[in-house]
């Protein structure tokens, strides 16, 4: 059995590369996530609907971006893992002790750390949009929202 | 009616705020999507999985993050509009002419312009991913893929 090791030692199997010279393009955080978890060991494994409500807290500049929202009853929601480091091609994850590509997890390890989960809206105050299904630690940069998918909708 | 403009021309109630001045993360592309269409007018309104299948091409420094992806039957994708502005707060969608925030939209045109598709995987091949279900242009720039989300899977 695997210990739990630190963000930056590698476990059996695992495979760094060299990434790429330069950035292609750049991200602007919209926000910040409110959660009640303080640390990773804190964090539920999976968001839930029935979960605690999170509070995704929108920078003052994208106020007006909101408008229409609260009509909604499902979102998606984009949040930047920052923790993670991006230089992993095959990983070996604690839970598991399998390894396998980056692709093919959902690990948070991964050359560009986007998370996305669909979350329950609850309510829409403000620049503050309370949801429920998250299971980010508090304070993750939000990077989008949006309405789920649906049939009249790109 | 509204005539169909450039990407740059505001529509009736558009909105546009001043960026931030400095952006806070960056993105790598990982490879690059192909798929039958060179313009936007062709691109269908939204995939389907009945839709043609489309690839992946992965760059070669991502080749072992794949091992173990063609287990899944279905697979999200993030990419990259490229194309769209990023400073709009209110937008007036052509097909609507409805007026509405920019979080409550699926439009490209938002301040980090990532799409997420849900796509049924049909092959991996090398690094060569088949996948239906995108609807995107020739070319986009791929940011991520990773398996659906399930009940074992954070």
């Amino acid at each position: 059995m695997l210990a739990r090791m630190s963000d930056d030692e590698l476990r059996s199997g695992e495979v760094v590369v060299a990434l790429p010279p330069h950035p292609d393009v750049h991200l602007y955080f919209v926000g910040t996530i409110r959660t009640p978890w303080k640390t990773r060991q804190e964090c539920p494994k999976r968001g839930s609907p029935d979960g605690p409500v999170c509070t995704l807290v929108i920078d003052e500049r994208w106020r007006d971006a909101l408008a229409g929202l609260a009509a909604h009853k499902r979102v998606q929601v984009l949040y930047w893992m920052s923790r993670a480091r991006r230089d992993l091609v095959l990983q070996t994850p604690y839970s598991t002790i399998k390894t396998l590509g980056t692709f093919a997890l959902r690990s948070p390890v991964r050359p560009n750390p986007i998370a996305s989960s669909l979350c329950e809206l609850v309510a829409v105050d403000g620049t503050n949009v309370q949801v429920r299904g998250l299971d980010c630690l508090d304070g993750t940069p939000l990077l989008d929202l949006k309405p789920e998918r649906g049939a009249h909708e790109r």
